[in-house]
């Protein structure tokens, strides 16, 4: 790692020899191997922009010249070449490295969030004031991937960025054919067209070790794109991309060859106006075992080994497996059963029904607006639709849930999983929105199993479901074990436990705990260490949590506090409806939540979060046993 | 009136001669003039479609193939066709017809939400339950405006519907080059380009009645596009749209010619697969007043006389002309201030700041997300965006506002107009959701201005913010009269009236009315006859209504009842949030909320609605009364 050792910023980096770079290049492939093999993280996708990566920050002065990474896990390479490889023992673990570019890491990262195609709208917006603040001629680069234009926003930007022709937006297109799965749809086709081409012939066909060789190649292309005049009519390619847009374009560049990258990059930057720069890579390049990925189970890894890419320790089957059981049994019984994914059907457990019924699955790219108001379409045609989404990425499609599925009644079935803290990921990728977000929608059912077998029965009820949306949500994460209720209410609360004071008196107070999810499995453990301090206390699974149950409510008011656990933000989640709903039957009794403040949680494993937010079992005893001491501490003492 | 009176259903259509049809034109623009000027509605849009429709209802045969009117309030043509003509002289008023198409209304109306850009993806999911239930012959018609393309849901559709060479999705762009405002971005500059064809040139230099004279130009167009083979590589146009997704393409067609409409339409119908069918229209055509309206100030009118145009009633200045006078003084001070609009400068009174400030306003184009990320890099590179909205298209850039504003807690000033009920424009324009939706965000500042004096102070103090968004609210109407405050807390809360019990002890129980916005005003008007219930009152205005000050906590704990009243959701809304601080403070006073309930207002007039959900002076102290009643009713009794 010698050239590797002597990087420590970007200015660094301009002063190697052309073999000094080849030679970064290689140690940078190992390094990310050794390093992201022991911490788990996106492999793949960052074995890939190597090279981009050191041709990128040889050819923009970043900052000045930001480069924003569109969902950035693919700036693992980016962050080594501004000074942080000493940081990546600790890469997504708690008070450690990012897994995403980070403002507070570095002023060479401009962005944090993780949803895609968001990139070349902060370069238009940056762009703007490099202009109005007397900078036009500093490039700002957005790095974004093919997959991402699929996304509906890169559209929107590219409207704005192509109609200004004087602003120096750089959008390098990081074309690998696959985002988490296979680029769908007419622009994916497209692309597959532009890359019959020599030069991504031979990206493809090339191993690691490799990279000399095809140095011709590129610089093949590029000498032909360099006798382009102002306007760039391609002789290699018959078209510019985005012709409707007037966007010019140069490429396809093979994203390994390093000096055909840096002179594409380096046309760019003195290209006067927005530029397309399309470069092909090889996700998981130097890595066997990635690199023959076709699944792309290996765009984030857990804990691997560095040789074979074999997982250290096997999981066992959690909730995504669940539900893709229930879902195949139901889809071979009902054939108006549809799926939708947007890019994940890999991720959210849709691959087996693509496998069985490829006529009824539907992958509509990273398009979550896409997928939700066509899925209203599907319904509107007879068909069942399930679009299965991580619940963070449902919030790109709050506007279509509401007035495309909602507004027309639509039975539009929405699989949320990732619900919840998802821990290592950061905080754009937990679902702790969606219940705050989504039950504003009139009419809508939200489910919250609480285990493999309430996942199974909700799942199925809402299935059943034919006049208006329904969500069933759960977490990331191993299951828990099953827990059986005492008794069901007909409208569907499950009670879990029913707790007498030690001194069983008429004037013991008595305590609801509303446990949503698997907070309903953590406040049955609790229930007899909490009647230990002198309350009666019973715990219920509402099961569905959106509408409010008539016999929650009833409960509520025979009771003399009401505690609500929740993964989810305390604002306007389950507890906050509940509450809302005692107010309006005029039932005053005390009430408190536990779910999440509105902060943004920070990377650190799940359990790390869930105890450091008093979530776990022992935080929410602790929690419950302090205001039961508040209320009742003095009756208690009367007594 | 001849013709249009035996119309009862698109089959009576079918019937007509060439020259009935063409009479049946001119009675129809008639019909919408002498209609539409005395309720008020889209004038403009709807005169620009009545050949299209007509051609429209002729060709397909809805609703086997159902047509699909993105944003809908271009459908007036498609409702008077379907046998609703006579419904007119109560359009968009409570229990009459809505002014978008309307599943309750018509087996033709397939959709309501009056949201641009969804059209497309509707038509594909459509178009994929024809496939799957056996009939996939039948077409799948979306009529889109050359501005909703503008909009990243278009571009998800598109990629999608192109991938599919077997689904008969027929989208007919009707480019009017202007949706609320020119169209703006690369892809207006494309059509623009593709408009230079004679055929445009006739469109727009003609007038009314000059339909025959024109026809000729239509068929020369439509004889060259009939000579096309499979693949429709035009002799008139030199590209097909959106070439990267593969998308076939014929016209541009005069929109105004129903012989060139038809049979374009009849081609497309005829056509195996996915087709584009560019129409160009006029806004407005046939009406004078309209047709010379450049600032689209006609888009929507009011009721307006039927040959001049001229509104009936003149309006007041309301919100809007604050929010522009504060603006535009803010701007001449700071040149750090730009402003950002998604094609609605002139509704959100952005049209003089655009004037004086060219350089530093942006119309984004429909394009809500790329509004809010956009400005998020304007905010990194300096600027101060202030980004104008309607509240509800909002709804459309919420994860935006999460994660690309909110978690980079970037000073994006967000100006929301339309807050609240906005009445005749139905379910859809309502800005009810706003808070609940975006209090989420961490961080997130939210002001609720009572009047015109507040809502100059509150911008101000929103430019002011340094470390995150916020967002000033405010309703569509009239302004209301000016409330001064007793006194103002440090913390901005405004007590506006204290009225004691008329036997005054100090046994009597005291309620606390929390009034958001307008309804401030609304408390301090009935707090005396609420006082003599025999409470003592007090009415706060919080000014900012997101965090919840700690002012009003203290005065929540020092009362025995707080009401809250806002015109938006009760779920999740100020209410909620105080409930919730409330709770977690261990303040258990009982508290109580005037708002919104989960169900999508129906249209009617925004005074009927407010009184309807009992939000306007009467319907609060109606409300106010019955809870003191339920729960100080016997202590009072006992005095």
């Amino acid at each position: 790692m010698d050239v590797l050792a002597g990087i420590r910023s970007p200015e660094d980096l301009r002063r190697l020899s052309a073999s000094e770079v080849e030679t970064l290049a290689t140690e940078i492939r190992q390094f990310l191997i050794e390093k992201v093999s022991a911490t788990g993280g996106h492999l793949g996708p960052n074995l890939g922009v190597v090279e981009l990566s050191i041709a990128l920050h040889r050819v923009f002065d970043s900052p000045r010249e930001p480069i924003i990474f569109d969902t950035s896990h693919q700036s693992y390479v980016h962050k080594i070449l501004t000074g942080r490889a000493d940081q990546f023992d600790h890469l997504r673990q708690q008070g450690g490295l990012s897994g995403y570019t980070c403002r507070s890491e570095s002023e060479h990262d401009w962005t944090e969030s993780s949803h895609a195609s968001a990139a070349l709208s902060y370069a238009d917006g940056l762009s703007k004031a490099k202009a109005l603040s007397g900078h036009h001629k500093d490039n700002v680069v957005a790095v974004v991937g093919d997959g991402a234009l699929t996304g509906g926003m890169c559209w929107e930007a590219l409207n704005n960025i192509a109609a200004d022709h004087d602003r120096n937006v750089v959008i390098v297109v990081n074309d690998n054919g696959r985002s988490y799965a296979p680029t769908i749809g007419g622009f994916a086709e497209n692309l597959a067209q532009l890359r019959m081409q020599p030069v991504y012939d031979s990206v493809m066909e090339h191993g690691k070790n490799t990279l000399n060789n095809m140095g011709w190649v590129g610089r093949r292309t590029f000498e032909a794109l360099h006798a382009f005049k102002e306007g760039v009519k391609s002789t290699v390619l018959p078209s510019e991309m985005f012709p409707e847009l007037g966007m010019k374009y140069v490429g396809p560049v093979n994203g390994h060859d390093l000096v055909a990258v840096e002179e594409a990059l380096t046309y760019a930057r003195d290209f006067s106006g927005p530029l397309i720069v399309h470069v092909v890579t090889e996700k998981g390049r130097g890595f066997r075992p990635a690199e023959a990925d076709t699944d792309q189970l290996m765009h984030t890894t857990g804990i691997i080994d560095p040789i074979t890419g074999e997982p250290k320790s096997a999981a066992s089957p959690g909730w995504t497996e669940i539900f893709t059981e229930e879902l195949l049994d139901a889809a071979a019984e009902r054939n108006d059963i549809v799926a939708i994914t947007a890019a994940m059907a890999g991720p959210t457990g849709l691959l087996p029904f693509k496998d069985r019924f490829p006529d009824r699955f539907f992958d509509v790219g990273i398009a979550e607006q896409h997928a939700l108001t066509s899925a209203a379409g599907l319904a509107l045609g007879g068909m069942k639709p399930v679009v299965a989404l991580y619940s963070t990425f449902l919030n790109r499609a709050i506007d279509q849930l509401i007035m495309d599925v909602g507004l027309l009644k639509q039975p539009v079935s929405i699989v949320l999983d990732r619900a919840g803290i998802t821990g290592s990921d950061g905080a754009s990728h937990n679902g702790i929105w969606d219940i705050t977000l989504t039950s504003v929608v009139p009419g809508i059912r939200i489910a919250a199993p609480r285990d493999a077998q309430q996942l199974r029965e909700q799942f199925r009820e809402s299935l059943a479901i034919t006049d208006g949306p329904s969500i069933v949500r759960y977490p990331k994460g191993g299951l828990p074990t099953e827990q059986p209720a005492l008794n069901r209410y007909e409208d569907g609360v499950d009670v879990l436990a029913q707790e007498k004071a030690p001194v069983d008196t008429h004037e013991a107070p008595s305590v609801l705990l509303v446990g949503v999810g698997t907070c309903a499995g953590d406040f049955a453990e609790i229930a007899g260490d909490i009647a230990a301090q002198g309350v009666t206390v019973t715990v219920v699974d509402p099961r569905w949590v959106v509408p409010i149950a008539p016999s929650l409510l009833e409960l509520a008011q025979e009771h003399d506090l009401v505690v609500c656990a929740e993964d989810g933000l305390i604002h306007g989640g389950v507890g906050s409806l509940l509450s809302e709903a005692m107010d309006a039957a005029g039932i005053d009794v005390p009430r408190r939540c536990c779910g999440f403040p509105r902060v943004f949680p920070q990377h650190a494993s799940r359990s790390e979060l869930m105890a450091e937010l008093e979530l776990d079992a022992p935080g929410l005893r602790r929690q419950v046993s302090e205001w039961i001491e508040e209320l009742f501490g003095q009756a208690e003492d009367g007594q």
